[in-house]
């Protein structure tokens, strides 16, 4: 039962704490390990000693300071893989039809991925910069496991045991410049920007039972501009659980610790759970009325991610961004 | 004028080694930076200890030890960012003709670049993996640059300023999983197992005149079980020079110190400078006379790939690799 942060300090890597289960204070942990990716680096050494840490902090016996989050780096300000998914199918359906492409005919049996960015990583108040309004520029709220060292050809059942956190995810993307990316036939490159990640990246069992079959059955919730955009279940229509993705990411390739595998934008066909991002919102819009309403995002709108479990903890704490035009 | 390579000490990123220009030898490094990405995250500071430590190596004050080729790791053995192009246009027209792809409408003015995973990067004497010999094993023969910290907006004008280093690659390509995975719209992912680097990583001046508006003007050297198979000239066909890519790269987006940016199979028009990959001499071989005869890369095969100046140095030092059926 751990919670993680990475503090600010002028290093690239920033500097390891613990967080309490509230979010309102932590411990340094840098003399346990000095930075997260250390950490993963050697799990099984470090982890009893985080895990002790955040016992202590709970019971008060461990001397503490108050978090301001604007503070916090991401988990992993800078990662060595950055492996996104799009496992919600409600969501693959809607964005390609927004831009007149057909889903591949995989859809349901073989998982869509694609290979992001991953030297430089947002945190979780960090700006969303805009060099060009005409980019087209959308958040997507997504799920994330940081991985241990996970070799070849994993199957989906032992994939449980390469998970070693989870965090939440703005998967920032330049919508207007997906359509010529793709259509070269490489992916995704200049059109994903740096993504940002949560305050805390947290271990599987402060889940609870919300953990299951490789999903996270709880509601993903988004606000722009302070007003609640998605709320969607997590859990029931991710179609490729974690455990799928890490068994389809290691058909030919091994990953280091601290690789990020991200489960693509949250997304429900009910429409009353809304969206997790602008691009499914305008799709929705033009089958109803014929045209999108929603514009992109502009220099200072806000979007806020989270995630609350059943008793109302905000378990990853918020991500909270301001577009900023640069 | 630098030569760095990694030794193998058992730790992750191995430990940082000045190599002298002859590559029989080598001189410890790790006193002025622990490792490779120590030394970019602070090269200002660092790189002036590290030319010393070379001036002194090739005078023969520093002490210094003979090099073992197969005690050595990638320059990085895991890097924050792996961003390769293809911009020798010569290879995108003949790989896109073999699987029956048509080149992009913008071949000639918007560069093609995929990201890469990097997080891990075999040595230049590792085995290279072979799971399966239906996933049709190929090699690459690219040069590479390693990039300082580089922010967005970069123009080619002043991109060499960011360019710390080069090398070379064996971006090693499962060319049977590439039509599929590339049908999905998402770019290569699996298709693209752990790219293997050069025994060195140099520092600019090192290749003199050779190395002029963003393009090694010298040939790349390829050969299969001992036996040539290309020898072309990297610079005048490089289409969009390093420059370019750096350019390109960072329309939307910012790179960390350590990313390492690929320039794609070199590949001469001249058919008499043979091949750096074997899907172009497939291609070759089906335009000439119907069918392909080379067959994919099996178990024992080896790849050599290096790259000599006009004194006959052997700047990077040899890559070496045996594929190995796991």
């Amino acid at each position: 039962m751990v919670r993680l942060a990475t503090l600010r300090d002028g290093s690239r890597d920033g500097r390891l704490a613990v967080v309490a289960r509230a979010g309102d204070r932590y411990a340094e942990a840098s003399t346990i390990a000095p930075t997260l990716q250390r950490a993963l680096d050697d799990w099984d050494r470090v982890e009893p000693g985080l895990t002790e840490l955040s016992h202590e902090l709970e019971s008060g016996s461990a001397a503490s300071v108050a978090l301001d989050p604007t503070l916090l780096l991401a988990p992993l300000p800078r990662a060595f893989e950055w492996v996104d998914a799009s496992a919600y199918i409600n969501h693959i359906v809607l964005v390609r039809r927004a831009r007149g492409a057909a889903p591949p005919a995989t859809l349901a049996t073989d998982p869509l991925v694609y290979q992001g960015g991953s030297g430089v990583l947002l945190g979780p108040r960090d700006g969303i910069p805009l060099p060009d309004p005409a980019w087209g520029l959308d958040f997507e709220a997504e799920l994330c496991v940081v991985l241990g060292d996970t070799p070849r050809g994993v199957q989906a059942s032992e994939a449980n045991r390469y998970v070693r956190l989870l965090m939440l995810a703005n998967d920032v993307t330049f919508r207007g410049l997906v359509p010529d990316e793709l259509a070269k036939g490489f992916g995704f490159f200049g059109s994903k920007p740096a993504t940002a990640f949560s305050p805390f990246a947290i271990t599987p069992d402060e889940l609870g039972p919300a953990w299951r079959d490789g999903r996270v059955h709880l509601r993903l919730r988004s606000r722009l501009n302070g007003v609640l955009v998605g709320d969607p279940e997590a859990g029931p229509e991710m179609h490729f659980s974690f455990f799928d993705l890490i068994a389809h990411i290691t058909k030919t390739r091994a990953f280091t610790a601290g690789t990020i595998l991200g489960s693509g934008t949250v997304s429900n066909a009910d429409r009353a759970r809304g969206v997790s991002c602008l691009a499914e919102r305008r799709m929705i819009e033009t089958i109803e009325s014929g045209a999108a309403q929603t514009r992109w995002l502009s220099s200072g709108d806000t979007v806020e991610i989270e995630m609350l479990d059943g008793s109302g903890w905000n378990l990853f704490g918020s991500i909270e961004q301001r577009v900023i035009a640069v």
